[in-house]
């Protein structure tokens, strides 16, 4: 089907791009409170289900044994800037299980921060395998498996126990059966499997609200999710859509982005899970339609109004559609639902 | 209208994200030897005209009386990526005519190559205008002006003498009424004009063939081709596509890409000109579409095929298209014309 339009792009006088998409927005019972385009085809959620990815280091009790706290639970769940806290967090992860970079098989890639860029130019030349956006993730599989007295070696692999782990969640939280046909190999290594948007949705609003999850998820996916919001900078970092969201809305917005044009999120209070897909891969669109979703559902406490006049981080970061302009989002109440 | 899907990234077993855009390939009569998608509504071409916008630099002789060669002039019509050799390029051009970085108003940002980002980070510390990928445009309108006798403060302006000219010089090569409400500003701050694609593409052509232009500015587009195709690395920079697909191909491939997903290019062999933009502003999509078309209207040599074979940049480029895949123009035969 043609999805449609979410985004427009302006220039001047004249629309110079477009974005196409489409978003499901579902309540822990699977029930549809938006859709808008195809929700039902597979789509590849990528870094988006990192906080997913992350029950097991919960659930299996390997953040416990490690004393993990906020922080480390963050940046399991983050696609992180590459910052130095970021990397030095990450280190710390992988220390308490009596590991070192050596270990990650994430591979390495240049900070997606200009100043972290920077950083290890006038330091160590070339970045590493902790610089990777999904380091932190990566310590977090390397602990459930050093934890539960698994070999780590090859624990990237689809048929390694965690990787096993990882999907039976993934299948417990959507609802949808993660065939070897709909496997693919993320950029990190590890399995990304296709997933319906209006599956995500579900997936988010049971990761919001616990409702369907046995009581001992239910508690990981709080704790994961508390982390996330209370240390949005290790979810990304600095000047990054998902930190500043999170640092102006904090508990009542959970927000993930992926890769492709992927954004995944979480309302709370009103018990929705948000899942979005641009069709073309856009970071630029999928922020800016999850912007404009956030300020649809969400009404804004005195809090975060005050802030969005202060014009800081969080209200940049809502405004992020500019110079975007959402479709058919926007001309909608905020309150409406079809 | 529905643009039509060009091109298709692939993951595992999925098509994970898709590009819709239009292409139009003309001659210089105007004639459409392809269109798919509209080619006739107006589009920002953006850095993708910046050799059509170099041609007062030398029809006025501004050129000439600096001495400028092949490098220089293909610095006039670049997005370089900011690496030393391009920001020495620029300068020396800037002295020829009595100025230095300060005269430019494209204003300042890190350099496109990771590179360069490194070098200016151990060195300055800070990216200068001189960085900026329009550097060499900019000191070429510089030039424009110092070398006619016109103040040059405001060369940026939509009315200023320079602008004036180039825009005459749009008008011309595309055919195009540029009225102002088609007028934008570029991201460098001079102005940009929606033209569409196929008065563009046929814009294209007569700067291949010289056909229908009186005979200086013929002079002038085929003396900017030839330093283009020259000196490739001074368009773009190390591994960019521009770059590679000149060097594989030299004066047979004239090509200039230009923001949110615009490619214009020559083939003077076959008379023909060539526009493509993605609906969606993608630059990796708009090069996948490029490669193809080149694929499709050119001939190998036995020089192409044997670095196509080598694996060198050319052939990188040309196989730019992994992991997208071309939809729609794959599978038609390459001599096949519409």
């Amino acid at each position: 089907m043609n999805n449609p339009i979410l985004v427009e792009v302006l220039r001047g006088p004249l629309v110079e791009s477009r974005h196409r998409g489409a978003v499901a927005v579902a309540d822990a019972d699977g029930a549809a409170v938006l859709a808008m385009g195809d929700v039902t085809t597979p789509i590849f959620p990528r870094s988006a289900v990192k906080a997913l990815q992350a029950l097991p280091l919960v659930e299996t009790g390997a953040a416990d044994r490690y004393g993990f706290g906020n922080e480390e639970l963050a940046l399991a769940c983050a696609s992180h800037s590459g910052e130095a806290e970021h990397v030095a967090g990450v280190t710390r992860m992988l220390a308490k299980a009596g590991l070192d970079a050596a270990a990650l098989r994430c591979g390495a890639h240049w900070p997606m921060a200009q100043s972290a860029v920077a950083m290890v130019a006038r330091t160590t030349g070339e970045p590493s395998a902790l610089h990777n956006n999904c380091s932190g993730k990566h310590a977090g599989f390397l602990c459930v498996a050093c934890a539960n007295g698994i070999d780590h070696a090859d624990y990237w692999r689809p048929q390694h126990t965690v990787q096993r782990e990882v999907r039976a969640v993934l299948e417990d939280l959507t609802g949808a059966e993660l065939s070897e046909d709909r496997r693919a190999i993320d950029g990190c290594s590890v399995p990304t499997w296709a997933i319906p948007l209006q599956n995500l949705a579900r997936a988010f609003a049971k990761f919001a609200t616990g409702q369907g999850l046995a009581p001992e998820r239910a508690r990981a996916a709080a704790r994961l999710r508390a982390a996330c919001t209370h240390k949005p900078w290790h979810v990304a970092g600095t000047g990054r859509f998902c930190t500043e969201i999170m640092q102006l809305f904090g508990a009542r917005v959970f927000v993930k982005t992926g890769a492709e044009g992927v954004y995944c999120g979480a309302l709370p209070e009103l018990g929705l899970g948000i899942a979005l897909k641009c069709d073309d891969g856009a970071g630029r669109a999928a922020q800016a339609v999850m912007a404009a979703l956030i300020a649809r559902f969400l009404p804004l406490g005195d809090a975060e109004r005050a802030a969005r006049r202060g014009g800081g981080g969080g209200a940049r970061a809502l405004d992020r559609t500019a110079p975007c302009r959402n479709r058919r989002l926007a001309d909608r109440e905020p309150d409406q639902r079809v």
